[in-house]
């Protein structure tokens, strides 16, 4: 070896890259590795200068190398990080090798390596098999024990052939005793467990009872103590599974613990009372999670009705639970006092066909069931139900009155809306020219020429958002649709906040949303008032509609489109310059980006006109 | 006045103008008016250099103008048009009036005008009075003629007062003969008709025997031929309604030819036989107008049941059609046939829950209502009618293969989508690869300060649409649907057409929204199998749908937003200029305009992975 120090000979890094790689391309991999250690050039290299021809070369390389040390340290060496592409970046004429397979790097390069020294002579290379094993990205411990304890149940004749121990001690050299501890109790191999922890310098007063504890179990039982002593709960409650009846509350305590209900389902008959058991406990568990529902199913298929029912019902999951209370059977006067439970639900959740039905089918109660569906404005089954039942008198007392009702409500509904519009749709004309005069007499003090403008608009926008950003770091936990809700807020529609326009533009849509979406209800208003011969009121509303309709569709091209008072300064022209031309397109894509609002389209407008009651 | 030809004076325009604000701003009417006369300024520079001080002082414009002819000029030279806004733009220094109400400003002038001059001496200003009303925006000849009329009834006492007869030839003179008799006839004033007649220099052969005829009716009929006569068919409609029954037919063809159908309705009480004979015409055409629908309601509450019964039917509308057929009432097998033909159509519009209760409730027959239910894949809804017939049966002979077929069906699709969604997105890297080195090796021939790039780029897309131009024109008087329809084809997916990468896009979005839109019919699917113990199935398709929307959502952001590979050449930097960055904002606003498939929203993934069964 060379003395090293400050007379170090100095050699240039791309000489030497491009030294070694004339080397690796010869297949001097002996040369190549000599240099690379001496000048401390990553290991790597060897494989990233070109992968393919390693893997093909692989025995070449290690009858070059002639040491299980060298070979070693090469294996130790190993990272995922592609050195060409990060330390000894390729020159322009170095061709790009074939991309290699996606599999990780260092998995490749073990396992190659590792099977030609298998297949060349495993006692000779014996060790460096072993790093092989270990330096995987999931170390495959278990199998380097194994290896380990063949070497003791059968120690190698060759001369110079490693011995167990001395394999064994170079494992715990490479690993930390206590992970080759645990994974030689994973084993199950006591032997291996002893061999492991003589060397170990753990306290046999330690690990002595318990290997005795364990060796006097029966081996189901032994291999899931085992496996929970590791932590290896699915494992261990596979083994546990297999121990008998007498051991299933300590299994269904397992799965409880480590929530393994799903799996746990798997190990049993489903026609077993464990089964049902594990159903039931799954099913708690679903409830605890706000999944009723689900947990009913569960219930009525391990066969506890009762439970599911309960289950069902507070699902509101209607139809399960009157099959399930069919099944049992209620009796008919408690079947019908669920169903108008149910129903009161339903229709608390404005879910008023649902509750109709059960009203109307279940409890018997046709009256309630029509007075329902006319709280709900569905008008055609609460005339469909009039009519079976013959209760054509209910159309007089109850379902005209409320057609009247709604027809005044919409109307309302209609003019507020068309109001606010209105006056949102003014206000962000006034904000625009607002915003428009202090750009422009902005750019009017840097002159037209000024390459600070861009940078003033992003100060001016960073500025903007500094004013929120300590708000914004508190929500910063909390669940995105909250998020979402805080970042509208921050859009204030006061009169000058300094978002108005973004807020003003998405009060702006949400009015189009809430207004196109109450299309099929009107329509279904409009057939009901038409049919009891209001027509004033039907061509009022209609008209009403239309006339919102035709002015927020007029509307949206100015509101949203290259129409705005924004954009009438052309953004290209003889004066411009790359930065006046960036600056007034970042200025405006910011209203062009809001999405207009998704329900709405000019193909829908006039889907009322044809009505004949105009 | 100054004799004219080369001669003139020449003026300063701006000059004259300001001169002319001055005297107007000093209320000299007289004086301007006599300048603007002469230098043929437009007239209405009067009102529009300060419409409220002009309103204000009506009355002493016209007393300083003090004549008739020319209070006659202004009137007729009046126009919308403002012409400060466009002949005469107002300077600088002159302020902005406060602004006009939104009214006409010729109708709002007009009737100033009238009004001063009625209360100043009506005799005197007769002619101006009626240019005012001819001169309106909806000129009121009716009320000209009638003054007319009035004049020859009580001649002016007054010297030098215009007689009827003067004041008819000036009519004459500012309107059509032909409108003016057509709008005489209108007034039903036969003096006044006669009176414009015989100024017309109409042949009285041709007029004396129709207004001979019209006298000889009855004043309604009389009404109605005449407006008839003038095409006001929604006047001549309201009076023949009060000729009598006798007329009714007549009313009833001219409310078929001018489809007054609706007007028609408010003229007859809704009680009498004409209401409902035209309830049925409107009802006839609203049939051959494709509503169905609507048809049936307004046979239905005129009291035509088996009419309303079939139009009903044909629109699938099934609730009123059974309500209709309850209110005649059909005998139950008739009923039950009925309910049975209409279920059938329903089902094959895929209204499987429809068709179901028809089945169920009024034809008595679960056993193919429940059918149905399982046909269409409402599995609780079939489960539920299964229990309520106490017909659990089916659930193993016919339920239980369903949920089986539909999980194959829904595995194969979820499988095909994917892979559908793998090949475009790879083929579209492909073709944006080839796009983006085109567009390099472009640039690269211009140079990278070349002013063409710009119109490179533009004529490059105008080849690619002129390729269309011809099967465009072809298809745009095609309805708007199918024009999109059109524009869709002409993105081809074929490989290299112009605009695949479109083509890939939209085709990608589709499928995102296809395999989004399944995610209702999967939960049910799932729910159902894993009732009926079918886990392993469940937890497959699961994974399945988890797998696709995960892979989908992740294909996102790289498909549509930034990170795409065309955008990675920086827009900006030391080197850009006004036309590169143009041209590469150009470049990749086409693939970012493309709306993300609508119905798709980050926050609806986990949707599913809460559920128990993984």
């Amino acid at each position: 070896q060379m003395p090293r120090g400050n007379l170090e000979t100095v050699h240039h890094r791309a000489l030497v890259l491009a030294q070694l790689r004339k080397q690796l391309d010869s297949l001097k991999f002996r040369e190549a590795f000599e240099c690379m250690r001496k000048l401390r050039i990553n290991l790597n290299f060897i494989y990233d200068h070109n992968p393919k021809v390693f893997l093909e070369n692989v025995e070449t390389f290690i009858t070059q190398l002639n040491s299980i040390n060298h070979i070693n340290l090469f294996l130790t060496e190993l990272r995922e990080e592609d050195t060409t592409a990060t330390m000894y970046p390729r020159p322009l004429n170095v061709p790009v090798p074939s991309p290699m397979p996606r599999a990780k790097k260092v998995d490749v390069v073990c396992d190659a390596l590792r099977n030609t020294m298998e297949a060349m002579d495993p006692d000779k290379y014996c060790l460096s098999i072993l790093t092989s094993h270990v330096k995987k990205t999931v170390p495959e411990l278990e199998i380097a024990l194994q290896k380990v304890h063949d070497l003791r149940a059968k120690p190698p004749t060759a001369a110079g052939a490693v011995g167990a121990e001395e394999a064994l001690k170079y494992l715990l050299f490479l690993v930390n005793v206590n992970d080759l501890y645990d994974h030689s109790l994973g084993t199950y191999d006591f032997d291996l467990v002893l061999m492991v922890a003589e060397k170990s310098q753990k306290d046999p007063k330690e690990y002595l009872p318990f290997l005795n504890k364990l060796k006097t179990l029966e081996t189901n039982y032994k291999h899931y103590t085992i496996d929970k002593h590791l932590k290896r709960y699915s494992k261990a409650l596979h083994h546990l599974s297999k121990c008998g009846e007498e051991h299933f509350p300590e299994a269904l305590g397992l799965v409880r613990e480590q929530k393994l209900f799903s799996e746990a389902l798997d190990l049993y008959p489903a026609d077993s009372p464990q089964y049902k058991t594990l159903s039931c406990a799954y099913a708690e568990h679903l409830v605890a999670q706000q999944q009723p529902e689900q947990a009913g199913l569960l219930l009525w298929r391990c066969g506890e009705p009762g439970r599911a029912l309960q289950a069902f019902v507070s699902a509101s999951s209607w139809r399960h639970a009157l099959c399930v209370a069919q099944q049992v059977p209620l009796p008919p006067d408690q079947l019908a006092l669920l169903a108008r439970d149910m129903a009161e639900k339903l229709i608390d959740q404005r879910r008023y066909a649902e509750g109709a039905l059960l009203l109307d089918q279940y409890a018997k109660d046709c009256e309630e069931a029509i007075s329902a569906l006319i709280r709900g404005a569905v008008w055609e089954e609460a005339l469909r139900l009039a009519y079976r039942h013959n209760r054509q008198d209910i159309i007089e007392t109850d379902l005209k009155p409320a057609l009247l009702e709604a027809f005044a409500s919409h109307s309302s509904f209609l003019e507020n809306h068309t109001a606010l519009f209105c006056r949102h749709r003014k206000r962000l004309s006034v904000v625009l020219e607002l915003k428009e005069k202090a750009r422009l007499e902005m750019l009017d003090e840097d002159g037209p020429d000024c390459p600070d403008a861009e940078l003033y608009s992003e100060a001016s926008s960073v500025m903007t958002n500094s004013k929120y950003s300590h708000s914004n770091s508190r929500i910063s936990s909390r669940s995105s649709k909250n998020r979402r809700k805080a970042e509208r807020k921050k859009w204030s529609l006061k009169e000058g906040s300094p978002l108005e326009d973004i807020a003003l533009l998405h009060a702006l849509a949400d009015i189009i949303g809430t207004v196109d979406k109450i299309r099929e209800e009107l329509h279904s208003l409009l057939k009901a008032l038409v049919l009891f011969q209001y027509d004033r009121q039907a061509r009022k509303l209609q008209l009403a509609y239309e006339e919102a309709l035709l002015m927020m569709e007029a509307a949206i091209p100015e509101v949203w489109q290259e129409g705005a008072p924004q954009s009438q300064t052309p953004i290209t022209g003889p004066d411009s310059t790359a930065n006046s031309i960036m600056a007034s397109l970042q200025h405006q894509q910011r209203p062009t980006a809001l999405p207009l609002p998704g329900q709405w389209s000019r193909s829908r407008v006039p889907a009322l006109s044809p009505s004949p009651w105009r």
